[in-house]
């Protein structure tokens, strides 16, 4: 029977709760991945592994490869429903007073699954607002999807209006760095453009497909470089990804004015490349169960 | 009979656990302050409420002020010990799927009342050293106490040698911010200077009591401004607060060489004058059992 969601585990135990003494949930102390889950597997594991334990390099946490894997068979053959998001959080576990590590880690594994959410971006194409929220400069966290995410909270809480469905990031020189729950690119005569992550971001899973599968397929050359807010209002296209909703085509982009652009050739490429790239099944990885 | 510490609440229920589903988890979305009880009773309340309340103003949590003192009053009762370190943590509550707040917030309040640490610091005084990592910079985050601590975190990991008591932390222009879990000003000629903290850093309650009260008392004038690292080796004394261990004299910060300072007349004077302060009891702020 399937069981109500979402379902969580904490430490593989189904319905478990968290001790306050966690270093999440303390100081953020710790990394998630959100991942769709297909057919009972997670089409784009390899991505969302690689990226968690590159996370945990840069935040010096242990990550057991074969223990997230048993919990993450545990928690999705016990939830019986083979599609929808699984949220990974895995922080650096119970800790005494003060932010100093200590030096025997035992890392919480926290999963979350929830049903999938309703999309209809990919299609008819999405609006999207310059947030007024900015994201500060972090080497060390650049990149990473660490818990630390009151930026990306502040500005996903400057809109209520249903009608955008997304809001521009921009850092603090007013670069164009990413969406709040997703990253962005540009075409512009023939070339693909996405903003440098190396200061601030999330360097998306998809993101990272489309750089290294997908455009190459379609021999699209991709330039990951600064991004100005000119370059944005400059652009023929624009879209946004992520692993939940894969693309969406920007139709407008509303800051002091409205710009508009067209759900155009080359993001309907790219859309079909990833259609047919989530098909081929290479790319799959089965949770051991 | 006492409890054995740490001894927590979360909703005022004690010893109970966290949903896995709290934003304060996913996000650290939320608020903290780390507050001395002397005597069953929280000196610097006032201090410290006030700083809650203006980060919950920018985060826009609803704080409930009778019921955060009626969770207080209950495990300090419960804990039948007078003296020791009380963690407020005050996050967004549970959330569905997403950054976006939910229209209605229901925050989670969690209390956790420790031992007090063993600190000689204050008489001895202390060596800190310059830490590598670096602040990012965030107008609404700046000054308030969030649960976004990755950087201080990180900081704290560079060192594991006891001899240093702190670490310094600059922000990506190399000016001086704080300590990773205290504030730090200087002396020099006859003034006081503290980096000013309106785009990194945490601004401290006992930062703002020497601001306001101590410094006022003895006519000692005291600028906010830009701190540089060559302000810092110029200074004639250094001393780092918190409102966990009051103040702590500066003999030694280590960067490239060694620089040395000493616990000198201004220091000793402003730890006379928090003496005096705390023990005045006008402060003083009995949580209503």
């Amino acid at each position: 029977m399937s069981k109500l969601l979402p379902l969580f585990s904490v430490n593989g135990v189904i319905g478990a709760r968290l001790s306050p003494l966690d270093r999440g949930f303390a100081y953020g102390d710790g990394l998630f991945e959100t991942c769709r889950v297909t057919a009972g597997a997670i089409p784009l594991w390899k991505w969302h592994f690689e990226r968690l334990q590159l996370g945990c390099e840069r935040l010096i946490i242990p990550l057991d490869h074969d223990q997230l894997d048993q919990y993450l068979a545990h928690l999705l053959a016990t939830a019986e429903i083979v599609d929808g998001i699984l949220k990974i959080i895995i922080s650096r576990g119970e800790g005494t007073r003060g932010y100093r590590p200590a030096e025997k880690i035992s890392p919480t594994y926290c999963l979350i699954f929830s049903p999938s959410p309703i999309d209809s971006g990919n299609e008819k194409g999405v609006a999207v607002r310059v947030c007024q929220q900015r994201l500060g400069a972090n080497l060390v966290l650049a990149g990473i999807k660490h818990l630390n995410r009151l930026e990306n909270v502040l500005a996903r809480a400057e809109w209520c209006d249903e009608g955008f469905a997304e809001g521009l990031l921009l850092d603090e020189k007013g670069n164009l760095i990413e969406a709040t729950a997703s990253n962005v690119f540009i075409f512009r005569s023939g070339e693909l453009f996405t903003p440098d992550l190396s200061r601030s971001g999330v360097a998306g899973v998809m993101r990272r497909i489309i750089i290294e599968q997908l455009a190459p397929t379609l021999r699209i050359p991709v330039r990951i470089e600064k991004i100005t807010l000119a370059d944005l209002y400059a652009a023929e296209e624009i879209f946004l990804c992520n692993s939940v909703f894969g693309i969406w085509p920007v139709l407008q982009v509303v800051n002091a004015g409205t710009a508009e652009y067209p759900h155009g050739l080359f993001t309907q490429q790219l859309q079909q490349a990833l259609k047919i790239f989530l098909l081929s099944g290479h790319q799959h990885h089965e949770v051991a169960q």
